[in-house]
C-alpha cells in the first residue's frame, strides 16, 4: 500500500474522536480519555499496529461482545511496601495498566522499587506507554505483557505459547529516553500483517509450520498453520533465549499475580484479548542522584552513537530513538493513517452515531 | 575432543583444591571458599566455560598480574530501603557478587524487592549462581553482568559492545526451579571456543566480520576479526532486540551504579576482566503467599511440558531444566574435565606449590 494514499490526521482530534467512541459504549469519561491517549501515542510513535487501527475491530467490538468490562471493580492486594497485585476484573487493559503503573511508581517513591502484577486484564495496546509513565518521576519504567497464543515453543508443534512483550524506559537528560519495546518473538505479529497488506513474502525465520518448516507466505500465518518463532528463530541461533524470556514474562505477569499460565488461558472460552501484565518502577535516585544518572545516560547514548560504523551505515540508533524522533515530527505534522483504518473510523462513527470530525 | 578422554573429578575435592589455590595467592579463606563454590557449581551445571577451567588462566593469573584486588574495601551506598550501590574496589567478582546479592535479598525481605548495582568489579563467572541464592528465601533472583567487548552493535563495525548476561531464577515447589541464563548475543562466546577445540565450523549467524559478513571458521573469532552477533543475528530477525537487551543490562549495571558504559571501560588500560553487575531479589510473598506461588509454578512447568510436540521430539524442556538434571547427576557421579583443564590444574599445583589431590 503506497504511502501517498495515506491521509494525515491531527492527533488531538483523533484522541477526542476515540474518547467519544469509548464513552458511547459505556466507558467512563476519564477511562475513555486514558485509553485514547495510549492509542494515539502508539500512532505518534509509529506503532501503527497498536494505534487507532485497533479502536473499532478490537476494543469497541469486544466491549459490545461483552469481553471487556467497562465498569470493573479494581482490587489492589499488597503484602509488602514495594509490591502489590491488581485484580482487574476484565477491565480495559489500558485502564488497568494505567492504574497499576501509577501504583508501582507511588510505591517506588518510598521503597526504591515498586512492582504490581495484574491478573484478569485485557489487551492493553503497546507496552511502551506504561513504561514511559515512569520518566517524569526520574524512574526506570518496566511494562511486561502476555499476548495472544501465536508463537512456537522450541520442539512444540503449532501455536503453543503466547507472544509476550517487554518494555523498558529509561530517563535521560538532554538526549532522548532509551525505550526498549520488544516482543519475545523474532518479529512482532504485526510485521506479518504488514507483509500481507503489501503483498510481500516474508523472510525465512519469522514463521514456521507445525513441523518446524519455514513459512514465507504471510497469508499462511494464523490459527490454521503458521506460528511465530521465538526470538532466536531455532535452537542453533538462540530460540531457547526467546522462549525463556517469554516464560519469564509469563511467570511475572501470570503466576506472580496468582493466575494460570497465559497459553492455558486460551484453552478457556471467551478468552479473546485477555491477558496479564506486570509493571515496575525503579527509582534511580535510590541508587545515585537522578541528575548524575541522567548526565551519565546522555554520555552513554553519545558513546554508543560514536561507535565505528560499517561501510554505508549513516548512524547507529539506540532503542526508542527512531520512535522519539517520529513522535516529535508527528506531533507537528500529524499522523498518517492507511485507507483501511480511515474507513474503519468512518464506519465506526456511523455505527455509534457520533460525529466524524477528523 | 572425545568425551572418553575426560577424567571424572569429585566436586568437593575440586572445591577444596580451588580454595587452597586462591588462599595461596592471598585471598582470605572465606572469600576463597565462596569463589570456589561458584566455580564448581558452574561445572556441576554443565557450564564448563565458566568453571574450574578458568581457575588458573583467569583468576589466579589476574590476581598475580595485579588486575584483581584480593583485599578490597567494599563500600555500600544506599538512598532508599530497597536499593543500594556497591563500590567493589576491583574485588574478585564472585566475592562482590555474593555480598551484593545477599544485600539485595536482605532488602527484599522488608521492602518486597531489593536491588544492588555494583561498579568496579571483575569477572564473576556464571551469572546463575547469584540468581540461585534467592531461591531458599522464596524470592525470584536476578543477576545481570557486563562482559568482555566481543559483540557487534547493529550497523557498527567490529567488536564494539560487551557480551552481557541475564540470569533469572524462580522458585518452584516439587518441580525444578526455572533458571534463565543467557548472553545477549546469539550464542555465548564459549560456543565458538568449543567449536574451535572440536575442529568444527560454526553455523552462519553466530559471528560476523567488520563488514557484517558471516564468519564460520571459529579461529577467526577474536580480537582480530570476528564479532559475536547480538541475539537476533541481523536487523531482519531481531538484532535490535539483542542489542537493546545488551544496552538495558549495561544501563542497570554501569549507569545505575554511577559508572561509564561497559564498552568504554575497555578503552582504558588494565581493563581485562573488569565489569559491573546488577542484582535483584523479588519476594514472591509480597504478591501472593509463597506456597501458592510455588504450586502455581509447578502447574506452569507441567503445562509447558505437556504442549503438543513436533514429530521426533521427545520432550519440551524449560530454562534451567537440563542444568538441574545434570547437577543432580554430577553431584553423585562427579564432574568430567577435559585434558587441557586437567593439565592446567596440575600445572597450577606445581606453580603454587600446593598438593594436587584430585
Amino acid at each position: 500500500m503506497a504511502e501517498e494514499k495515506f491521509e494525515v490526521f491531527d492527533p488531538d482530534k483523533l484522541q477526542s474522536f476515540s474518547t467519544r467512541a469509548f464513552e458511547k459504549v459505556g466507558v467512563p469519561h476519564e477511562d475513555a480519555e486514558i485509553t485514547s491517549r495510549f492509542l494515539v501515542q502508539a500512532d505518534l510513535r509509529g506503532v501503527a499496529t497498536h494505534g487507532v487501527a485497533h479502536l473499532a475491530p478490537f476494543y469497541i467490538k469486544r466491549i459490545k461482545d461483552g469481553l471487556i468490562n467497562v465498569n470493573p471493580k479494581f482490587k489492589f492486594m499488597s503484602r509488602a511496601p514495594g509490591t502489590a497485585v491488581l485484580e482487574a476484573d476484565h477491565a480495559l487493559g489500558f485502564v488497568a495498566g494505567h492504574r497499576a503503573m501509577a501504583e508501582a511508581i507511588r510505591r517506588a517513591r518510598n521503597a526504591g522499587a515498586g512492582f504490581v502484577a495484574v491478573r484478569n486484564s485485557t489487551h492493553y495496546g503497546a507496552g511502551t506507554g506504561y513504561a514511559l509513565m515512569a520518566l517524569p518521576h526520574d524512574m526506570i519504567g518496566i511494562s511486561l505483557n502476555t499476548g495472544g497464543r501465536g508463537a512456537a515453543a522450541p520442539g512444540a508443534s503449532g501455536r503453543t505459547i503466547t507472544i509476550n512483550v517487554i518494555s523498558i524506559a529509561v530517563p535521560s537528560g538532554k538526549e532522548f529516553p532509551f525505550v526498549l519495546d520488544m516482543a519475545t518473538t523474532t518479529v512482532a505479529h504485526g510485521k506479518t500483517e504488514i507483509a500481507e497488506r503489501l503483498g510481500k513474502t516474508m523472510p525465512e525465520g519469522w514463521v514456521i509450520d507445525p513441523e518446524g518448516k519455514p513459512i514465507t507466505d504471510p497469508k499462511e500465518t494464523g490459527p490454521r498453520k503458521g506460528a511465530m518463532t521465538p526470538l532466536g528463530i531455532d535452537p542453533l541461533h538462540g530460540a531457547y533465549k526467546g522462549f525463556g524470556l517469554a516464560v519469564a514474562v509469563d511467570i511475572l505477569c501470570s503466576i506472580l499475580s496468582g493466575y494460570i499460565p497465559s497459553p492455558q488461558l486460551y484453552d478457556e472460552p471467551k478468552s479473546t484479548g485477555r491477558g496479564n501484565h506486570f509493571f515496575g518502577a525503579i527509582n534511580v535516585d535510590g541508587f545515585i542522584p537522578a541528575q548524575e544518572f541522567k548526565e551519565r545516560m546522555d554520555a552513554l547514548i553519545r558513546y554508543y552513537h560514536a561507535l565505528p560504523r560499517m561501510p554505508g551505515v549513516e548512524r547507529i540508533t539506540l532503542a526508542g530513538e527512531p520512535e522519539y524522533e517520529l513522535e516529535r515530527e508527528r506531533r507537528k505534522k500529524g499522523i498518517p493513517l492507511d485507507p483501511v483504518v480511515v474507513k474503519s473510523l468512518k464506519d465506526l462513527a456511523k455505527e455509534l452515531n457520533i460525529e466524524y470530525d477528523l
